[in-house]
């Protein structure tokens, strides 16, 4: 299996945030090829804990859209509806630990860039699909899972391996669902990584810190629609009421002492032209370095919502729709990590920490096992980017893979001896 | 012909403005098989001249759609793109003056109601297609069009008969293109009409006054994507922008002498939840009963977009998509319909002018003719609304249909002997 | 008495609602010389009653002022507080009907020009008083009222002649207390006037029409002070909250039927620049010429206050502060005037109606006077202006105030015999 | 000279920036009394270079309230126009360094807590002027001054002591005059520091890090008055102008690696309530960790500011007023300062840094000094402080003062030996 064949064939096919069925089809087909034990659907994720599920129409077209491009029916036939989670399991040959590894498949709603001093475009293998691409290297990550996987497929060793394939990291939609199945409330170590995150090529860390608490929301308001030119008056104005959330939101006040974000990512409401909007729906997020602080600023976008859509006289919906927590990595396998890099030539500058910066919902996966007495880490692994994450220009230097499939196949050795 | 037959027919498929395929479709079919020449796609608008055309992909599903639904392939071959104006031509025996009506045939972006006590959905009519009703009528216009073709089919008279089926009334986005192609060139008068509009049934009008000047904008922000968590500060945030030019807009300020109106009918944008938005889109629209004072309103919005995405470094684009004019009706024509009226029992109160209220693309038209010399009049027909237009219960009491066509038969065979 | 002097010696001294002292010091002085009885103080008007009341600080520098400037401090002493309403009254020899002259007497907060060719500035009567100006004809109005009193000084008529010096029109403050003191409850009938009004020189009507209904609110929020860069997010931001209020309060929706209008005055708040606003004010008011769309436009901005207050965990107070309806004028008057203006060859063009436009709180009084049975009018007598009213370079033509007073001089002795 | 005495004193005279007149002609009687060579008025600052200076209003009023409250007429008329920088210096007897302390004056426009449990106010020194109020310990910070100066006042040391008493340090206004004066060119080392903090008392430091840059703004908006009734759009609204550029400003979006700070802390607007607002002013700052950053906001907005008014078409006029910078301590005077603070018992806690966390204008000091080849530094000499900084109950424990005046004397006597 090659890894840059991989992550190339996944860049031009990215599938957002549970539509993942293309992606998730073709990691099911490479981990029983293998011979793992592979669960998926209903059986790798709790259906009912998915935050921010798509609409049916966009989880059909996407379902239709996968089917067309290669994914196997009868596989996908078991994530109808958004279920694309994928769990890969080899025992060893001794009894020993569980160590996990999560890898995350969503791609973003972001029109890649047609320019030809980007590499996909240059190199041919530019997403298919319109208003999508992998903006943020979970193509990578997957074609690094799968390659971890052929790498320990012999399963000459003591304990289980657990590979965590998830949807919907983007947005934190994803990870609670896996969490509530159980499926790592029997992992004795989790290993999570990302590549990028503005840290050069060459250079490691074993952990990562300063990562974000944040709350995704979905907020709806509902008017009444009017004439807007022979009864403006009897119309109740659902786009001021979310315009007038929309400023307040942002006008939010900054903390002292921690950091805090704020964003509205998309509104959209109103029908025609001469028609007074009935209809606005928007989604919002937080973020702070304080999980009590993110949670201030939810309460208060709450306050805010509610009361622009009852100045107007407007009923309003508010849903979480996504969630992540700080990440604290055990120094176990910081220094496991550490010492590992230190012995693969391509990695020239190895440390304890670098700044995480966004938020990650694999904090959840990462905070159940440490509750259950286990550890875990989150790794970030640097490498070129020309452009910053989620941007249309994103872009890995793939020199990367190979040393980092490398890394994980020694990690996995140490851990299940 | 059955009027109320037709008209149901048509409420049932329902075609927003420029994707009136399958409607044109039984239009042009009804007309050659009356034996009227008739005019449409290329040869019924002038393609370059039309505003606020749909995106290709909403033209496409429209059109599949109409094939899907009954149109005539052969027919709509020729309005792809959507040129789905139709002009119904008949000459009399003898020379003289050429007489048009104007119908206007699209339909709203309106989710029809599904309530019990809405009479299309008792009776089992309700529009087919979602977010999709005909919410102003313009399905009885069409009906009652037919109904008189129909009835002036034998030609017995002098001078010339035009039927005007026109596309995308609302937003004023129609009537330009068919004044621009010279269809009412050779014009001497021009009868248009609506029902409903507030006057009770049994009442009518031969002119109408008050309608409103108006002018629709399409506008586009144009900003910069970046991660919210990782780098806000990196992004120009394009709904900051939008929101900020929306307020502004509706804060513009009245008028001590003429009527205004202001809508920003909708508004969307961005992409991901934890992406800062770089694009928005919305639509706006000014109105007033002064077209001097409406042109003002125009550009004070003109300066509110500029400076509301300047003030955020956004680009924006801001295109005028629609317009309409104040109508002057012509005595003659008033006092022409009020005798005719007159000798039908289901017209008691015949009046000479009804307030319009709001705006009209009909007042293109009527202008163009009465530029070149001839007369127009806007009629008002009343009829029992249970909700006011384009609201999702919006209906008509379908007892005005007949007396409509009649009372259009009369005038067209006095006005042609 | 000189009506020009008087005019200009008042002009120079303005005052704004309810510090009228010198003012009305002057009219009582003038009135008593003139062997009227004179109602002032607490006898003029009733104290509770009053909407608007400046704040103590105001209330005792104009107060002073008016002391330094020349004003009676026996007479003004009974004005303390601002009870500056003044009534003068004189018996005929003989019984017969109770006839009312209404003149407002206030300025405005309004800084003159001393631009050279703003007339006062030139002839060296502009404002004594910074950031005060009788921008709105009150000056002429009572310089009138003193001029037609001395006319009809000697007295021989039958009835009662009423004249009503009332203070605080702007801001349709005043003549609500002069109503519930029950000074017009003896009233047959009232006669009301307004110089200017975009009506030119030579004009004159005898009725009005088109006043709006207003209603005038103070709105406080309440928030908490901090530190703005040492601890923001302790902070409750009154201003934000006032802001949200004001851009709303502006967005709301025009009527259909209706004229309304909106206004948010004034705004002030917060303290220091490093200190996160803790509190602001703002006056606000809305008119029609529906009183009860009115209403609900005044309910409209209570919820808009309320909830950008609650949004942001203000606490907040609104008031009142003034109002006025619609006038609805009797012909018997109107009709009266114009004979009478006809008569005096200043006046040229002589009507029923002209516009009211603004708002007027002399509504009160005629309503007062028409629900005992009276009559009233509101007449508009037309001046040149150079500026419009409440403008800092407004001014009149001198040349209308003889001819004024010779009109009200021929009502009053057609009326009284 | 008892500290406690001249705070109270103090705190009960509180004066604004540049109105300083009492309080600066008590520190030149106190350093003159004591044999300190003294440079007041123009020879303290240089009166050009003064940000944010009162109006000439405010300055007349303060001027007389100091001359009834015992100002030295004659000393302060060389204040005059808010010229309230003092500078005590003594030459010690023999050659030597240059050592310089520098103590704040100034009050907050906030008014003083008249609750009991507020200990000013039961103590009886609660502010005697309404809305000031010493709020940040600046009453506090110049009596230490002046007990140093008396403890020093033998001079029987070598080298030159310089106290440098400023006004104007809220708002970062004063210091850059003090420094343009040239004050401080022949500083070698200079002490700064500040009370409270929340930091606890009996703790200290040395030095202090983290404070922020910052930018302070007057903004003035221009627009056109009109009667709101009668022809509202003929007014240009300043106040709309105002609250859109408020709530952008707000709306600026946080930074991903520095911290930063937005206030509007004051705005005002309009005149009355029936007249469209023609003018508009606030008062608003930026804060960053990073000068580079802070200037971005303070260019942000700029835009927002122009790009506000002219989408109302309204002049505007934006000025910096007060500025600072982030300040870096020299390890050899925090030593400095730990080594003789250990030898007070009163202090039990003696640290390198704490967090700064506000603006400092004594940044600009410590800058040129060490840009001229010296060294500085800012220490925090914890108190209990009831309420934060700025806040209306404000207040220190008193028990802070007499070991802070020992710390500075035997500061001062180790650096001159």
């Amino acid at each position: 299996m090659d890894v840059i064949r991989t992550r190339r064939d996944l860049h031009q096919h990215p599938e957002v945030g549970f539509t993942e069925f293309r992606t998730a089809s073709r990691v099911v087909e490479g981990l029983q090829s293998l011979g793992y034990d592979v669960l998926f659907g209903a059986d790798a994720l709790d259906e009912a804990s998915r935050n921010g599920v798509p609409s049916q129409k966009e989880l059909d077209q996407a379902y239709k859209r996968a089917i067309d491009d290669g994914a196997n029916p009868e596989i996908i036939s078991k994530m109808q509806g958004g279920l694309t989670a994928v769990i890969g399991i080899l025992e060893g040959h001794a009894p020993g630990p569980t160590i996990a590894f999560r890898f995350d498949m969503d791609a973003l709603p972001v029109h890649e860039s047609t320019e030809n001093d980007h590499f996909p475009q240059k190199q041919g293998f530019r997403s298919k699909y319109e208003q999508t691409m992998h903006a943020c290297a979970h193509d990578a990550h997957t074609a690094i899972g799968l390659s971890l996987a052929e790498k320990m497929a012999e399963g000459s060793f003591s304990g289980k391996l657990k590979l965590i394939f998830q949807p919907a990291e983007e947005g934190g939609r994803g990870a609670h669902s896996v969490v509530k199945k159980g499926v790592v409330d029997d992992v004795d170590k989790i290993y999570c990584l990302h590549l990028g995150l503005d840290v050069p090529l060459g250079e490691i860390s074993g952990g990562s810190k300063d990562w974000l608490a944040t709350t995704k929301m979905m907020i709806e308001f509902f008017g009444v629609p009017s004439h807007s030119g022979a009864s403006p008056e009897k119309g109740k104005n659902a786009l001021i009421g979310a315009a007038t959330a929309l400023l307040n939101i942002h006008s939010l006040p900054r903390h002292s002492t921690e950091q805090t974000r704020i964003n509205v990512g998309r509104l959209e409401g109103g029908s025609a032209v001469n028609i007074i909007p009935h209809y606005a729906k928007m989604v919002a997020e937080t973020r702070s370095t304080s999980a009590m602080v993110n949670a201030e600023l939810e309460n208060k976008i709450k306050s805010i919502v509610k009361h622009s859509a009852e100045m107007h006289e407007l009923q309003y919906n508010l849903e979480v729709i996504g969630q992540a927590i700080p990440i604290t990595c055990d120094q176990e396998l910081i220094t496991l990590i550490k010492e590992e890099a230190a012995q693969i030539d391509d990695f020239t500058s190895v440390q304890d920490y670098h700044k995480g910066g966004g938020s990650e919902d694999a904090s959840l996966l990462i905070k159940r096992v440490q509750e259950l007495g286990g550890k875990g880490t989150y790794m970030i692994i640097g490498t070129t980017i020309p452009a910053p994450h989620h941007h249309q220009k994103f872009d890995i230097d793939e020199q990367v893979l190979e040393p980092t499939v490398k890394l994980l196949e020694r990690i996995s050795k140490r851990e299940l001896v």
